[in-house]
C-alpha cells in the first residue's frame, strides 16, 4: 500500500467494508487501550511486495507470531508435535488494512483475548506503527523475548491509532485423542489476563 | 491443521465463528458453482508449518496469487510500479479454515467477483482439495498459465466442498494522482465475467 | 533483479563470483542435459520483491520443493515427524542468479544427484525460464504431481540456459536414534536414477 | 534441523561439504570477531518447518534483512524503485547450517564486508544463537533500529560460535542507465567500516 494512500484509505474502508455498527466496534479496536499485550515486530526486506509496502499476507504472520509467542512465554504452550498434549489450529481470521507499514520500520503488534471457551480462544489483534518522529523508537526491546503489557511507558513511542486491525479464533486439540480438548487451568489463566473489557 | 481434525471442524466452526444467517451464506460459498475462475495451486515444502499442514498465513498468499493472476491474464493489469496507471491495494480480507491441506497436494483455488464499484472490487475465494482418489488429478495444468472457468470437466477431479473459504476487497489507486481511480471499461468487463449470481 | 539487468549479468557474474575453472563447471550446469528430473514451478504474487522480480530467498524455496517432491513421489520419503524413520536436514546450499524471473511466469526447476553417500545426498539444481514466445508454455502440467524426466518433449518450451543454478547437501537422520542413518535401498535407487554423468 | 543433530553435525559438514583449506577459512568465519555489524533477528512462528526448526530458506531472508538494514541505516541506500538511483541485485549466495535455531529464539545476525568493487560488494554473514542460559538475552534491542557494532557488551549474551555461516555478492545497478554503476563515496565509506581484516 503506497504512502500516498495513507491519508485517504480510512474513509474508503469505512464505506467499502463495514456497516456503521461494525464500524463503531472496529474504531474501538484501533486504540492501544483495547489490548493487553504488545510485541515489537521486526519487518524483513522480503516482507515488502512489488508496491514497496508490507504485503497483506505478511500481517497474518505477524499476528500468528504474537499469539504463539504469548502462548509459549506466558501460558506454558509446548509446540513440539512429538510431545505436546495440546495443539492450536486456526479456524478463522481476518484483517483490515487502514494504512501501510514498510521494511525497515519496527511496528508493535497488540493482542487481546475476547473470549475463552472450553477448547477455543477468540483473539483481537492490531499493529501500531512507530511515531513519525525524527528519531525511531529507541525503547529497549528485550521486549523481543518478553513483550510488554498495557500501561508500559514505551507504548508512547508508537501511534495511538492502529494501521491494521484483525481477529482470529484458535481451537485446541489433543493430538492423541483427535478431539478438541478442554484448556488446562493455568493456560486459561494466562489467556484471561488479556481479557479486555468490551470497549462499549 | 492435522488430518484428524478434518471431520470435526466444520461443526466447531459453525458454532464458534458465525451466526446462523452468516452460516447459510458461508455454506453456499463452499461449493464450486459459486465461483467462476479456477487456478491450480502448487504447494511448497515451506508452506507446511510445525504441525505438518499448510500454515494459515499461506492461504492468503494463494488467494493473492489467483486474484493477481486473473487481473494480469484476463483484465490487462500491469503491475510494474514504474509504468502502471493502476495499482490495487488490499483493504480487508478474511478466511475460514474448514479442513487442512498439505504439501505436496495440488488443490485448486477459486475466484468470484461479488461487487465491482467505481474503484473497488469485492472478491469471494475458496480452495478445493484434490479428491482422495487412488490417483492424484492428472489433468493438464497449462492451467498454470490460463486457469480454467466454471464448467470445465477437470473440476471433477477436485472435492465439491471447499476446505477454505474467504473474501477480500481491493481498492485501485492511480499512483500519479494519489487517488482512488475509476476502473477502465475493459478491466471492469474482465471482472464482471466472474460475477456470480448470489447463491440464494 | 530488473529486466534490464538480464543481458549484462552473466558477464558480471563471471568476473565477480567465480574462478575460471569453477566457471567452466558452472557453465555445464546451466544446460538442461545436466539434469534428470523437472518440475514446473508456479510463482506467486508474494514472490516478487520491491524491485519487481522473484526475491533471491524464494529460489531456495523452489529448490526445497523439487527435492522434497521427488523424494516423496519417487523415493518413498515419509515426512510426518510422528511416523517417519528418516528425516533430511539441509547442511549447505548455494545459488547463482544469472537472470531474473517474475510472477506470473511459470519456469521449470531441474534436479540432478551428484553423489549418494551412506547417509547424505549431494544435489545440483537449476531453474529454466519459459521461452520468450508469443504464447506461454501450454504443456500439460499434471506435471505438478509427477514432474517429468529428461528427454520429455515439453522441455522444448523452456529456455535451454538456466536463469539460476545451485547445489545443496542433505543429511538423513533417524529421529529415534538421533544419528545419521544409512539410506534404505529403494530410497537410494530412486536417487541414483537422477545421477547424471559429469558433464565434461 | 532437530536439536539432536546439533552435536554431530559440524563433523558431518566438515567431511561432506568442504575441502580442508575451505574448512579452515570457514572455521574462522564462525567467530564473532570476524564480523563488524550485528542485528538481532526476531524469528516467526511460520519460520519453523515441519521438522520444528527454522527452514533453511528462511536464513537467507534473515541475511537479506541485515544487509538491506545496514545499507539503508548506515550507507544512505534508498530502496524506492521510483526514486532510487541505485538498486542492489544479488548475484550469488550460500549458507552452511551447523546447528538449528527455532521460533521463538532471538538469535543475532552478523555482517562483514569482504570486498568492495567498483559496483559490487562481497559480504560474509553469520547467525549466532542466544546462549543456553536460564534467562534469555535481556539486552535492549533498540538494536532493532540501530543494530550494534563489534565490541558491544551485549554480544556476550550470544554464543561465540555461529550456528549458520554464509556469503553473498551484490551488484549495484542504475535503473535509469541499465548498467552497473560506481558506488557513491559515502556509500562505499559505510561499507568499508565493516571490512574485517582477513582472519588468517
Amino acid at each position: 500500500m503506497a504512502s500516498w494512500v495513507l491519508r485517504m484509505l480510512p474513509r474508503n474502508i469505512r464505506s467499502l467494508t463495514t456497516s456503521s455498527e461494525n464500524q463503531r466496534v472496529e474504531d474501538c479496536h484501533r486504540h492501544q487501550e483495547a489490548y493487553g499485550y504488545f510485541l515489537p515486530i521486526q519487518t524483513r526486506w522480503q516482507d515488502n511486495d512489488q508496491y514497496g509496502h508490507v504485503n497483506n499476507v505478511v500481517y497474518y504472520s505477524y499476528f500468528d507470531t504474537i499469539i504463539n509467542h504469548y502462548l509459549i512465554r506466558y501460558c506454558g504452550l509446548k509446540t513440539r508435535l512429538l510431545t505436546s498434549p495440546l495443539v492450536g489450529f486456526m479456524v478463522t481470521n481476518q484483517c483490515t488494512f487502514h494504512a501501510p507499514v514498510s521494511f525497515p520500520q519496527v511496528p508493535v503488534a497488540a493482542l487481546a483475548v475476547e473470549k475463552v471457551g472450553h477448547s477455543s480462544v477468540h483473539y483481537r489483534l492490531a499493529l501500531f506503527p512507530p511515531k513519525p518522529a525524527q528519531e525511531p523508537p529507541r525503547a529497549d526491546h528485550h521486549d523481543l523475548n518478553d513483550g510488554f503489557f498495557f500501561g508500559h511507558p514505551k507504548l508512547a513511542q508508537f501511534d495511538t491509532l492502529a494501521c491494521t486491525t484483525g481477529s482470529s479464533v484458535h481451537v485446541f486439540v489433543n493430538p492423541a485423542t483427535s478431539k478438541p480438548t478442554g484448556l488446562p487451568e493455568d493456560f486459561r489463566r494466562g489467556l484471561l489476563r488479556l481479557r479486555r473489557l468490551a470497549p462499549v
